[in-house]
């Protein structure tokens, strides 16, 4: 904690303080807008906020943390002894993390049979893959660290796996309309999520100066904001598309039915 | 802060707390407010009240942060050497400024593509504004502060020549009972943004004293409530206008077409 000039505590704070506002707010878009969306995505929509809401509820513990960790009365950042608590960030991932995974698997609308496998595939990967890295963020011991850097690849390696390889044939069958925002959702949680395992080994390498903390801090919070409230802005933005394709297509269907346009109109008005 | 006689330092105190009042209450109004409007302007609504949601957070922490910075229980001002925040303002404004750019752009209502090229180009411009602007901000040499001033007017005029040129041809394509109003806004906008340019260069000039920082902190607060809260309200009017107006169109043709007015009125309810 010495280790920070006045300024790079500062930033590090003012980025936390910075995460808690955009997953806060992006909490309270997702759950303000979910009645505007068709009652087949209301699910993934109600995840895709309830995962911003435990990032920001972890966010604002950290940014607790990280004041009380330093005193900064004299113009110098000084360890109050109180320890900063790294463990929130895994809590935060240990709940968060899976729960992304579903909601892109929720909003793409597979058969029921698909959803419950994928969802239980990839989020069980994805919680061993935070519960095998832990051990290794806690340890003093290189080694440790780098063994359960290895082993947490694992689950990682198979889910960006899962997610390139396993979903395209599932995403050529999204509407036309959809089927690029799906794909960049994809990758913006593997690019998003790149950044972890390479912060883990930085301690290995010997960074950990007053830069490599910031840097590190920084870091985290632009990827965890991309891979949660970014990300879950895509998912929206799918589920508002779909939404509308269905009701127009619902329209469309009541239209020839009835073969009165007025009427078409009002049921599209109601779904 | 010791510049500031005890008057000046409640005077800005106060002024926190009501800026915090305002964006709070006006975050409950459009929220409570949004179901009374039509579907297409929800969208815009609900960004009208993130906005003033997250100005009312950074206002409790602005107002938290001046509160711990000075010890006035002596009956004067005396800093306790925690340092006040200002970067809490930059925080807030990277969130707000292009959300609510993007939300006069929603109200408008113009065509899909148009609505997102313009929320790109005008959210981009606007972050790209504030980012630019914070290095000068906490920087204590003038020629620094000046150069990122410069830097920072460049995405500024071309925002405000967006908003008077670009936005012209679609003032025209509105309603008329509300073509008024939205012009309005947008002076609105550009009128209360030509504060902060102006005030970034008080330094400069060798504006820093007691009273200096009072006009600063009061006017920023004066500014932000106009260009959110109160910019806010003229949006939810326009919204309102045009939900009415449009719930009318849907009246008149259904009752045309089914020569019924009853049930006209019935599917206006509905929409």
């Amino acid at each position: 904690m010495e280790a920070l000039s006045l300024g790079q505590y500062s930033f590090v704070q003012n980025g936390y303080s910075f995460g808690f506002a955009v997953m806060a707010a992006a909490t309270l878009f997702f759950w303000l807008m979910k009645s505007e969306i068709a009652p087949s995505y209301r699910l993934a929509i109600t995840i895709t906020g309830l995962v911003t809401a435990v990032a920001a509820y972890h966010y604002l513990q950290i940014m607790l943390s990280w004041n009380a960790a330093a005193d900064v009365t004299t113009g110098e950042v000084l360890a109050t002894g109180k320890p900063f608590n790294q463990a929130y960030r895994y809590v935060d991932w240990l709940l968060t993390v899976p729960l992304l995974l579903i909601e892109l698997i929720l909003v793409m609308r597979l058969s029921k049979a698909e959803t419950i496998k994928k969802s239980t595939v990839l989020g069980g990967a994805a919680a061993l893959m935070i519960v095998l890295g832990y051990p290794g963020e806690v340890s003093d011991i290189g080694g440790l660290r780098f063994v359960f850097w290895v082993l947490s690849m694992i689950p990682f390696v198979f889910i960006v796996y899962q997610l390139v390889v396993g979903l395209k044939e599932s995403i050529s069958k999204q509407p036309e309309s959809v089927q690029n925002l799906v794909q960049i959702s994809i990758y913006l949680v593997i690019g998003s999520w790149l950044f972890y395992p390479i912060v883990y080994l930085f301690p290995l390498v010997g960074l950990d100066g007053g830069a490599a903390i910031t840097a590190v801090e920084i870091g985290y919070t632009v990827a965890d904001i991309v891979a949660k409230a970014v990300f879950g802005v895509f998912i929206f933005v799918i589920a508002m598309r779909k939404s509308q394709a269905e009701s127009e297509e619902a329209n469309g269907a009541t239209a020839t039915l009835a073969d009165d346009d007025a009427e078409g109109e009002e049921t599209s008005k109601l779904s």
